[in-house]
Formats: structure tokens, C-alpha cells, sequence
């Protein structure tokens, strides 16, 4: 502490049949750790901010199994809460090849975080000096008592001088688009960088415009972002992928190059860009570099197993740049 | 009994190399069954219908692994023929990348089912009230007693006012064009579904047109097919291809849309394709949604490793829809 | 119906670490289906009695994984319940190595069949004509209604003359000595067979005795069960077991020859023993071989991985009998 | 050519389950090649012999597998016979722990060797100036045609003053003891030296003695063979086992000393045997050293999966002359 | 001896992580054996060619996996050099998908050929007859003694009157491009069949043209080449490639057709096209089937895991014929 | 800073053939990183202890993976010096049964910490306020710049008040025993707390006894020692071994008692215990639970794959105290 960035919300065991193997037949799963703030504290770590992650756990091996996972890229695991009494959460997820999608069972209820409440996290500690703060919406699409920390801790950011991003992040499974309205709109004061798709934004905050832009610029009238970033993914197929990231800031719009991804493993790639987007925002405070490190991140996260982005900041300046020898081999 | 969908021919220990290794240099085999006839009873029970699988299989801890995958599905194996002498026929798949092809070697010879003589099974028994009975042109293909044995069954299905669906399938590793086509032709008046391509057409029946539709319309005026389903791949490379079906029947045509198929496996393919038309014809009662569900059931099917369609019917049922969310993540 | 043997319980998902990898540096987890109830109704379906498994589960894939793990082995699932709003339990089990022990978390708080009431299954039906129902003393310590509903099958058993096994497999996990002591006294004169094992015995019941045939006795007397089971594990080590089975009946005793066992997986190797008596119970009718056939085949089971007893009736039959050849090749 | 040693015999792709999984529940196998004499042929090679393995193989890329797997060890492999038209034998093991055996399905009927015929190799040149052949008693069961090539390489060796060592090797799924008996009656006086154990030489020859010693003084009596070599297993449990060696010879006895094993994969133990045996008899030309080096190099091989013995004359020699540090790390 | 193609090179121990991973994350490699004129001596016997491979391994168990991959396809190793007390080199290679390329990690400094002095190895013996002489730029590069090794047996290979063929081959990571311009200009005199790209091509000879054909023109001029052949590959995304392959001789060009190819395994791409190449030029004796034997065999090799070329001559032949059937299954 | 315990020496990556495989025949590796030292501040990580690890690394992904995983445990890496220009090194294991050993082929040599120089490590302000320092006779035999920064480390730390750790571990491929003794020797009057073995104590001290308490009271008198451990391993197969510790200190002598172990691997096993005994030592100040500790721990870790000890204070906690369920599983 002091830390760059502070990440908190829930992350699962996550649990993939390898192979494109469908739940019915697959005799194994591929084990790792996911959760969006998780992956964005992991990713900030592998730019080389100073992150810590807050969340809580079931107080077993599970749950060490992914504080471990965290721990192994450098993030500071040191306020992670410990609950004996509860369970983690387990997503499963597999994978497909068009024209089957990728399917996610989540099996997240009663969860440890879904249990936290105001007070049990000492927020004003851990965020003085935080250069950021940032959530998604799933964090308060857990439960009440989620949601109400979330606010919390919101507020506290606010009074410590730390800006907020927030993931917009919609899941219908969690929260009826009314429900993430409201809480949705209340928290908009206290968020910096609003982190969103055209999709969810329509659903969340009911705006709709002729173009992104105007999406944006909307936002921005409403609620006093100071940048409104949109992420695009298009999906020819399930193997193929274009990724492009567009931020609107004081009237300004940068647009990131287009990408054509192989996808190998598309969870994690908005929590990329999002971390690339910080790392932009925050050191290099330059917003085009900040849509080119979101967007060239999670490009090439796309291509890794796992939530976890294990991707070398020298990578994503390389791809940025571009390189003359182009897609051949790094030897 | 009675059953919706009874099933004949032969099943077989399927052993393919993992991760695009060669026969030549893989240390492991991932197991599976595969067989057409069993990949149709299976697929019809994913459907939801009543399925039977017969066949004759080697008395020992390889066929009932392979009656183990039927019964995992709900298809009843009751009806299997067991015996203590003979072995089980065994394939080998090797899965290839462009411009190298998938390939097989079949080690079926002298298995149990090529024994198998008119008699052994009590089809009066077993399709007493079954709406239809399903076949492939390997079954007669395997000996001459398969043969007899196939057309025993076909006069049986006649008698008992089965419905007849069969694919003509022609390997030419197991007869000759001219063995083909004669069995074939003496077949053709015990069947109402005749299921091929315009390849093996030509081959089994000498039968060429200007198009599909010409194809089946000589078929059908030929041998008074109730109707007549041509399936269509296209093979741009090895791991995408196109997937559309065609039905004609009482001079109208039916056409399915045609899929982009990122190709996992697409052994079994053809097979899930024959359930979902059956699904179609027998329970919608509706050529266009009988090609339909054939096309979309079969696109899902190149996707799931294996010759069994692991595929529910409410998955194939939302391709036929479209989606909003075209391929993006289910959860 | 009418069926040999009917069971009633929860069955997980379970995970198992490979390679006695722990639970916090495993990267895989391999999955198999297991639940005491449904562990006996596969055994006594693989000794060839009609039997059926009766639970509830989660109506998702990982539910349908589950089922389709019973019906392979040719049990009658067509009673489960399902419950689309509810998880299926989970649970995660690490194998050890001297001094190390086995290790399970258990997660299955919530699940499905924690939900079930008396009422929602036709057990009259189902009962009907069935010649034994078999439950454990896991199954009324999942919840309040799964003790009604436990309590409400044993009535209805009682009244269909439906002889009733009970193995009272005591979880401390799951609810308190006082707890367990109150259902299972109260269940008592519904049971036929008892099984047990002298540490559950006296937690469960209070009852303690100079040796087993004591405990026994003690118990036949209190609640006039038909037999009194008795099984009986040695752990030299952890890979090194001993087992045996006794029984006791109208004051006569049974005793199991004791097997050295190289334990591979020992989940379920006292689900096996249970099948195994019931078979001899019912079928041979003759205690003296139920304790044979409950040992020689638990022994056997402990050599399988997983839950579930992929072991023939006439391995269980040759080891009963001793072979010449010993442990040698079989082939 | 010359060579040390030639062998002859079948070959056949090995499958088997990994994790000490049954064959019923399997979704892989693991790939193998393996004959006895075949391992005869390359735990030689290991020693430095200079050998020749000659079978018949299907022509196809099974074949070319198990040709491979000869050949990775230095084993000539120029005059494998090759058959279009055949298919390659398969077996099928599964690795068992107390009270479970090992088992294993064979599948090798119509395999390609079993069609090859007297004058079918060019042996005169093959075994111009080798110093030794072996086969064993498999070759002659596998057909009528395999025992008349027997017999026809035996005559040949001999009229080549080649010394031929010969496995008994009794398979009762392949041929009758009457059968075994004939054939191995008629074939003894080419063989130098007789390999074998006390139950196969009761089953083969008919001939018991109050212990080892009598029982090889009566076959060398009877036959003149020049030495008796005699295999001891002894299996207190399926993973541990204890291994020597005895030979008998012009009215001589040598012991090897007694291993403790602990058991990997015995399939091939006794082929590293003979393979010690025959290289302490033509190389050391000392019976003494052979028997310990046909014990140490088999104790060796049973801790090596696969029936190959990828062991080296080093750690032979080592464990030979047991060291200070006894079973510490190599390091 | 003598021998069509005698190769002299490094070969390493290749480990890669499975499945995409990463090296950070993975917790395996597969293990294969890779270096170009080993990669190149096996494809040269999978074509028929009785080949040699030379080189100086660690004479540990890591080098003896090594030498036995090669023997495996039939390569003479016998003059392969061992020193006990150097390593063998370690590449690691990961596998991207874009926009993330595959990566390399060398670790093969102070390997044992980099020790190789002049006059080890018995050139003059080994070359006595052979057809063909093979080597790379990677060899020169390893280190001084392996330069003037290179020379030693370029110039017995001129004296020999074996042709010689030389793969430019340039790695930066070794030696800088004035260096390899010193020893490969003074070589250049005693190769035949120089084998390069474009980019290569200028950084190792500083020669440049408007095309191919002009750059291959003036290198002929320069150093009187018999044939310069020129590998072209595009690689518009990771995973999928496109590869040709041009040659020029005596002032005639010489082009293959271009593949489309998806990519399982790139690295020994370019040594099947020298080998296939090679075949062309030595048995065919024609420069077109070169071109289309090289690009054929390489690009089916792409599709082929590990450096080496698991591929038939008959498949390249179909290839290079193309089929009726196009990509369909080979059954 | 300041810590519990800070270590220093080499860490490799450690590859192991999976399932007993031999190094020749492996197609995998299983990947982890181990060396003394970082298994010593690991494993007091475990325990709850503050630690520190310094080394030096080659500046790669290799590297990165070797660093992480100590980060996985909270062990701080921070002071990890990197280097880019050289290798990590890297030991291969392969696992054994009786009666084939472990075998070790280490490739070490022109490691990055092998080039290590004193005064590269800021040693004093690490070591400041640290309580314990460890370290092994592995670090000075790597170089002999090595042993120069281990002496100066050794002096630094006497300085700073901190208590020195140092575990013989005699490695004869690395020194010899007159080069160790030389170094060990003048080493000595900086450690408190020798570990050894008797056998090293001979080779390194020169020193041998009636029995083990003679042994240390030499040592001890010799050089002031504040306690000698001797790690006592028996070794009656591959697979099952015997551990027990022993202590001396100030006249008294301190035994633990004696673990039967089923070996899963045991590398790594005896720097667990240096970690209990550390833990003991350090935290309770109690040499008979330092001891026990240390005996504990380590015969636990003994069953888990891999260097590193994940095994949980509480496990050795309750070893250490039996428990009456004995080696039953734990739910």
C-alpha cells in the first residue's frame, strides 16, 4: 500500500472440459481461476502496477487454490477475506466451434462473497494513496448485501481520491435489467471510466444511439464520465474473432485498430482490455494509448488458456507497433 | 417396445490419436463407439425418441463398453446379440489439418454382426408397433449373410408397416459398385426414406442428373420413394466445411440453409443428420422442418468429439431460430 | 417395475485430483458421478438385478452427466426428479499416500435434492412388486424435508412388502450424533438389514459391545432387524487395506474371508459390499454367501477408480472361489 | 548378417487403460507394441547384441507402428514380411491391484502372421553365421501354417549351426496341451536351450519331479537339450512380486538370487529374461553370470511400462553387483 | 554405406507446452527431437532415401531419446559422436495463435556439437559413394569449431564428388550477418543446391532483386549454383498459411503450386521442403517434380506434430495429383 | 523485510517423465520448478513464516515460471537478480520402482546463479532484522564465484544477528569431497544449525561415529554448532521408505518418531523437514517439537508431487498428535 490499482468482486473456480468436450461427455476438467476483477488485478500486475485483489473466499482448498492463482502473478492477496462456513463459487465452461457456442454453467449461489457485508473490509485503508478502483456489475448483481458493499466502497474511492472504473459487465442469470438500473445509475456518480458494450448499455442504462459515439456521448451528458469506453467483438464464427476498443472523453473519440483473433480462450479478454485500458489511462495518461493497450492486450489474451491474461507488457507494445516480420515465429 | 426408432448394423471400437497425431506416432488412443446405426438410436434419443439398437457384438469387456455408450443415451440395448467367439470390429481415425484429409482404417473383418444370419433377432417382435426402422448400405455390405440378414428385416419392417429409412453409405473398401447396386435395387421397394448423396447415387444406383433435384426426381420415379434426402458438404479445407440438406418427395423440394461448420469431428455427422430428418419427419410431420432439423442437428454434431451427437434438442432447435446474440457466449 | 432393488439418495459430481496432486496444485480434476444410493444401485444392476436409482437433481448438464453415468450400467433412471432452479452437490475428493490421508470437501449445501418433500416422488408406484429398497443414513441428514421424505419411503416400503436395507453411514458433516440417533431410531422398525460398522454404531445408536457379534446382538434385540451387517476396514496404510464383512442373524454369525487390498480407489468400496449382500440376501437367499459376495466384491470394487463398480458378477464368483493361478495374468 | 541373435514370432499393437482404469470404463488407450519375441529382439539390442526381428505385418500404418518401435532400438527390422491384404493382431491389457489381476483380450485371430507359410523368409541367408535364434511356443500356435514355419526356421538354425533357444510359452487360448505337446515334442531336438517354467513344462511335457532341479534333469534327459533355464514368479500381491532364475545344464544348477519387485508393468519380464540369459550365454559364456543377468535385467524391466525393456547393461550390471547405496536416488 | 543423403547438423531436445499454453503456465511439455538436418535425414527415409544423420550428443538418456527418434524412421545413426560430459541443446517452443505468434526459447549453448573439432568424425569414410551431402546455416553458427567442421566436410564432400545442398537457414540469435556472410560467401563455392528465402537471402549474401527470379539469377551468377531454391511462405494469420516453392537453374524457373494450409506444426516446415526437394533432384532427376515434391511433403508436414515428417511418399504423390474427392475423408 | 527466514541457492526447472516412464520413452514432462533452497523458504511459507528467496535466474519465461511458483505461496521473490544472457538450469527425474532408483540427470552448468558474485546482493539491508538464514552446501559447489557469495552472505548475516541454517546435501557431481570439506569447514563458524546426514558428515567432515549422537557430539565439539540434525531415511524399497529425525544440542539429544511412507516423490522431502525443524526452532523454541516438526512435515510431503510441500501446518499438526481414525479419509 499505497497500491496502483484495487480490484474487488468474485472470483470462481473455473472448471473446462478440454478438447471442445461437451459437459455430458468430458471425463476431466481443466481447472483454473476467474473472475472479472480478479483477471483485471492480474492483468494490471503483468503491466507492472503495483494491484492488489479484495474478495471473499470459502476458507478451504479451493479457495487457496485461487488466491494462489493470483498470488502467482504478484497481485497482493493480503485483504482477501476468509469464510470457513461457505462455499466458493464454480463456473463450468466449455468450449465451441461454430455453430455451437461457448456454454458457461455458473453455480455461484451462497457463495462466500455473495455473504459479504458494509464494514467487513477496511476500505478506507487499503484505498488511501489507490491511484484506482475498479468493479464490474456483477459484483452488485450478487446479492443485497453485495450491492451494498459495492456502494461502499464506491463512496469510500470517492473520498479517498481514487478514480473508479467500473465494467458495466450485464449478466441476466444475476439481475433483472431493472435491478442493475437502479443500482447501475446510483453508482454512476462516483465512476470515473465507465467500461461498456452498445449491448449493455441499452440494457443497463437504457440508452440507445445512431452510433457509438452518440452512445457515448450520452453517457457522458448524463452521469459526468470522464472516459466512456466501448468494446466491440465481432464473432464470424466461434474460432475467429474481431476485437476493437473506442473510448469518448470530453468530446473526443479514439478509435483502436481492428484486430482479427484465433480465439483460443475468450473469457478474460473484456478484463484485459480493461487493465490495458488503466495501465493507458493511469501511466501513460495519453487515451489513444489507452484504446491501443486495451485492445492489443486482450487480442493477444485471446490466444491464452485461462482466465489469466499471461501476456508480457513487450508483448503488447510489439503487437502494437506492428513488427515487419509479421505473424512468424519469435525465435 | 413398441419403439419410435429401431436401428441395425454393426458398431465399432472407434480409436482415434489425440491432437492431430498420426497413427505412425501417437502413444494414445482416446476410445469412443461409433457405428452408423447406433449414432442414428443415439441421436433419435437425443431427441427424445424411443429408441432400439440392434446388432451382434464380441461377448466381452469391448462390446459392453460399446453397449455401455447406447445405454448412457437411454437407446435400449435389450435386443443386442451377444457372442463369445467373435471379436468386435475395430476403426481407427486419424483427424487431419488442410491440406492433409482425416483418415481411417477399418479392422472390421470377421467381427461379431458379419455372422449374424437371418433368424437370430425376433424383428416381428421387435418392430411389432415401431414407427421406423433405420439402415445403412454398410450393413449389407459387411458379408453375404448381412445381406440376407438386411433384407430379412426390410420385408419384416414391411409387414409390420414400419416406416423404412435407409442411408446408402456406399464404402467401397466393403463391396464392389456392382454388389452395391444390385442389393440396393432390390432393397429400394422396402424403403420410404432414402437417404444418400449425389456421389454415392451415382455409384449405387448408376443414377446422374443436372442437378439434385433431377437426382431424386429419377430415384423416386424409379423405385416410388416416399422421399428422397440428398446431403451436401462442401470441403474448402479440412477443418471448416459447409453442411446443407435437400428433400424431395412427391415432385416438391425442400432445402435446408446451409452451415459454416468449424469442424471438431465430423464423424457421425451424416448420422445425426439422418435422426434429426427422421425427428422432423415422423414427430413434426413437416419436410421443411425435417431438413431443418437434420441440417442444424448435424452442424451442432461436427462440433462434439465423437461419433455420438451430444447435442440436446433445444440447442438444435435455437440455430434453427437464430439468435439475436448470434455466436457469442451462452451463460 | 416391478424392480429387484430400488434406491433413494444424492448423487455429486465428483472431482478428483489425478496423480495424488492436491487440491491446490492441481491444474485437472477428473469427474466421475458418485453417491452412496446410486453406487449400490450400479453394483446390483452389474450382479444382474433389475434396479433403479431414485434422486433429484439439478436439470443441467451436470445433472444429465450424472444420470447418464447410472443408465450405462443398465439402472432405471426414469424416476429422478429434476429441478431446474437447483444445483447439483459437488464433491471433491484428493487421494493420499502414507502418512497422508484421502481427503473430501464436501459441497452440497443447496443441492436439489436437499429440496426434496414428501409427496413429490410416487414411491407406492415405484415400490410396488420391488423387492427391496435400499437408502443410507446420509440421505435423511441432507435436510429437514430429506428426512420427511426418507421417513415417508421406509412407510411406504413397509406397507408394499418391500424389504428395506439401510447402511447408517454416519457424516458428521451433516448433522449431529443427536440428531442421527433420533431418525435412525425412530426409522429402525421400518429396517430389515442394518448395515453398519461398529464406530457408526455406537455414535449413531449409543450402542457399544465387548465385539461385534455383541454390537450386534445388542441392536437385533433393541430393533429386531432381520440382519445386522457389519463391515470391517483395516489401514495398515493407505494404499494397503483389509476387509471383511459379518453378519449377524437370529443369533447366528457370518463371517467374510478378510482381503488384502491394494487400494486404487476406495469410494464406494462399501456401496459394492452392500450390493454384494443384498444380492446374496435376495437372490441366494443364503447369508454366509451375502457376506462372500459383500466382500469379495467390495474388495474387488476398491481397485476401480471411481465410485461406481465396473466389476463383473463372475470376478466376484472367481475370487470367492480362489483360483490355482492366484494373482497371476488373466489371460 | 551376420547377427547375434534372430528371433521370430507375432507382434501386436498393445492397448492399455491408463490410471489402472477397466476396460469398460476407458476413454483412452495407451499405445504399445508388443510380441514376445519381439522383446526377445530389442532387450537384446539394449545389451548390444546385434539382432533381427522377422514377423509378418498388415501393410498399413499399424504395422509401420509396431515395425518402428523395433527399429527405435537399433533392431534390424529388413526382413519383416508385409501384408496388404492382413490386419495387424491387438491386445488389449488392463493393469489390476490386490485382489484384482491383470487381464488382457487378446484379438489377434487372422492376423497377418498367422497366414505366413514355409518358404515364405529367405532364413538360410537370414541365419547365415547368427550365432542364435529364438522363438517360442506361441509362433507355433498361432496356426497350422506358424507351426510348419516353425518348424521349418528350427531345421534351418540347426542345419546353420546356429544355437536356438525356445520360450514354451503355453497359451491355452491357442492351442490345446495335446496340441502344445506334439508340436514341442518334435521340435526339441533343435532346441539348445529350453526356457521355461515349472507349470509350463507339465502342461507341454507332461513332465513333473519333486522340485526344479528333477524336473530340468528329466527334460534334459529326455530332449538333450544343452541347458534348462526355469522362471520363478512368485505374486503375493498384483504389485509386488519376487523374480529369480534357475538353469540347469549337464547336470549343473545355477540360481539367480530372488527380487523384490515392485511392479510397474510385468508384461515382457519374462522375454528381458531370456534376453539376460542368452547374452550371459553367448557373450559371457557363463552360466552362472547368465542367470543373474536374465534375473537383474527382468526385475529391471518390470518397473518399465510398456513390454519393451528400455533398460541399460549399465544399470544391469549395477543392480548385479547391488552398490553401498541400495535403492537411494541416482544422482 | 554408401548412402543417398548424408546429413551433419545440431538436434535438440524440443519441449512444448500442449494446447496453447504458454511456458509460464504450463505444467507439461511434450517432448520430440528437432533440428533441421535431422528433421531433414528422416524425411529423406520417408521418401525411401537411404539416409545418414552425423551430429555429437550428450551421451546421456536425453540423448539416446534423441538418436532413437531418428532411428525410428530407419536413419543410420552409427556415426552420430557422444561426449559424456556436455549436454544436448533444449529449444522450447510455444504455440500462438494470432495475434499472438509461436514462440522459441533456445537453450542449446555449450551443447555438445558446439565442441566439435575438425577431424572427429571420419567425412571422407561416410561420404566414400553417398549421393548427397546436407547441412545448414545453423551449423556453421553454433560456434567456431562447428564452423570450421562445416568446412572441413563441405570441402570433403567437393572431393568425394557428393553433391552438396545447403540451407541458408539464418538465426540471428547465433551469429550476427557479417559473420554469416564470411563463412557462407567461402562456402558457397562447394554447394550445389542452395536452398534460401528471400529475406535470408539479403542478410546473409547482402544480394537483392526485383523478384525471386532476379535474386536467384544473380546469385548463380555470383557463385555458380546448380540450383537455388526459394521457399515462399505467407502467413496471413497463425494458424493458417500459405506455402510455395520456387526454384531457378541454368536460367530456368521452376514453380510449385501454392498450399493452403492449416497449421498444426510449423517447425520443420522448410526441412520436408529440402528433403522433398532433394527426392526430386536425386530420383526424379527434374527440377518441376522437385519443386512440387518439396512444397507437396511440406505441406503436409505442417499438419504433422513435432519437427519430423510422419508422412508417406504416396500421400505426397495424391497430393501433388490432387484427388477427385478434395479434402474428404481417406476411407 | 525484515523476515522470518530468508534462503539462498539454485532453483531449476524440474522435468519428469509422468507413470514411471523412462526418460528414453517419455513424450511428456511434467514441469516444476525445485531446488533446496526455494523448497526451504516455500515450505516455511507453508508454516506461516515470512520468507524470502534470493537466486539468480535467467532473465526468460523459464525463469519467470520458477519465480512464480515461489510467489504462488507468498514467499517474497523481490530480491531475485535476473539475468538475460543466461540459462536456467533445468534437472530431469525420473521416478523408479524397486528395483530401478530415482535417477537424476542434472543440466546445470553456466546457470545464471553459477555466475553469481559477491556483492551483487544487497545482503545486509535483506538481511537485516531477518531471523534465520539458510542455505545449502549445493550453493558454493555450483561455481566458485558461488562459494565466494556464499561466504559472504554467511558473514553478513552472522553480522546482522541473524541465525544461519546450512544443510550439507553433499552433491558429488558438483564438488569433490576435498574441495567440500575445504569450503565446509571454514563455512562452520558461521551456522548455528548444521543438517545433515551421516553419511555426507564422513565425506564432508571427514568425521564418523560410534552412532549418531557420537557423530554430533564431534560435530558439535568440533565447531560450536548450536544444534546438529541428522535426517535418517530407510530405504527398504523405492516406494515405501522410513523417515526420522534426530537432534543434538547442547549435550541432549532430541528424536522424532519414525514415519512409514508411501513414497509419491521424494524430492524435496528433506528440505521440508529443514523447514519444520526451522519452524520449531524458530517460533516454538522447543528442539524435541522442532524435531517432530520437521520429521512430520517432511513424511507428509514425501506424498505430494513435486519440490514443493503443499501440505498444511494444521496436517502436520495433527500427525504429529495421531488421531484415532488412523489413515481413514478425511470428510
Amino acid at each position: 500500500m499505497p497500491y496502483d490499482v484495487v480490484t474487488f468482486g468474485e472470483v470462481m473456480l473455473r472448471l473446462s472440459p478440454p478438447d471442445f468436450m461437451r459437459f455430458e461427455q468430458t471425463t476431466s476438467y481443466n481447472a483454473n481461476a476467474g473472475g472479472a476483477e480478479m483477471n483485471v488485478a492480474v492483468a494490471c500486475a503483468r503491466l507492472g502496477l503495483d494491484s492488489a485483489y479484495v474478495t471473499k473466499l470459502g476458507d478451504n482448498s479451493i479457495g487457496h487454490f485461487i488466491r494462489n492463482k493470483a498470488r502467482e502473478h504478484g497481485v497482493d492477496t493480503s485483504h482477501v477475506q476468509w469464510d470457513p462456513d461457505s462455499r466458493c463459487g464454480v463456473y463450468y465452461v466449455e468450449f465451441g466451434a461454430a455453430p455451437r457456442t461457448n456454454r458457461v454453467i455458473y453455480d455461484r449461489k451462497h457463495s462466500a462473497i455473495s455473504k459479504i457485508k458494509p464494514g467487513e473490509v477496511d476500505w478506507a485503508n487499503i484505498l488511501k494513496g489507490t491511484k484506482l478502483f475498479h468493479t464490474s456489475g456483477i459484483t452488485p448483481a450478487l446479492s443485497a448485501s453485495c450491492a451494498e458493499s459495492t456502494m461502499e466502497v464506491l463512496k469510500i474511492a470517492k473520498e479517498q481520491s481514487c478514480k473508479v472504473s467500473y465494467d458495466v459487465n450485464y449478466r441476466g442469470k444475476l439481475w433483472t435489467p431493472k435491478e442493475a438500473q437502479k443500482f447501475t445509475e446510483s453508482a454512476s456518480e462516483y465512476i470515473d471510466v465507465l467500461i461498456t458494450t452498445e449491448e449493455d448499455t441499452k440494457v443497463v442504462y437504457g440508452i440507445e444511439g445512431k452510433d457509438y459515439e452518440d452512445v457515448a456521448a450520452k453517457l457522458t451528458d448524463k452521469f459526468g464520465f470522464d472516459v466512456v469506453v466501448i468494446t466491440l467483438r465481432e464473432t464470424p464464427s466461434v474460432l475467429l474473432n474481431k476485437w476493437s476498443v473506442f473510448a469518448y472523453s470530453d468530446g473526443k473519440v479514439y478509435r483502436s485498430p481492428t484486430y482479427d483473433i484465433e480465439v483460443i480462450d475468450r473469457l478474460g479478454g473484456g478484463d484485459s482490455c480493461s487493465a490495458g485500458f488503466i495501465y493507458g489511462y493511469l501511466v501513460e495518461k495519453d487515451l489513444q494509448k489507452a484504446v491501443d493497450f486495451g485492445s492489443a492486450f486482450s487480442a493477444l489474451k485471446h490466444s491464452v488458456p485461462g482466465d489469466l491474461a499471461f501476456v508480457y507488457k513487450e508483448e503488447v507494445e510489439k503487437l502494437m507497433k506492428g513488427r515487419e516480420r509479421g505473424l512468424r515465429i519469435d525465435r
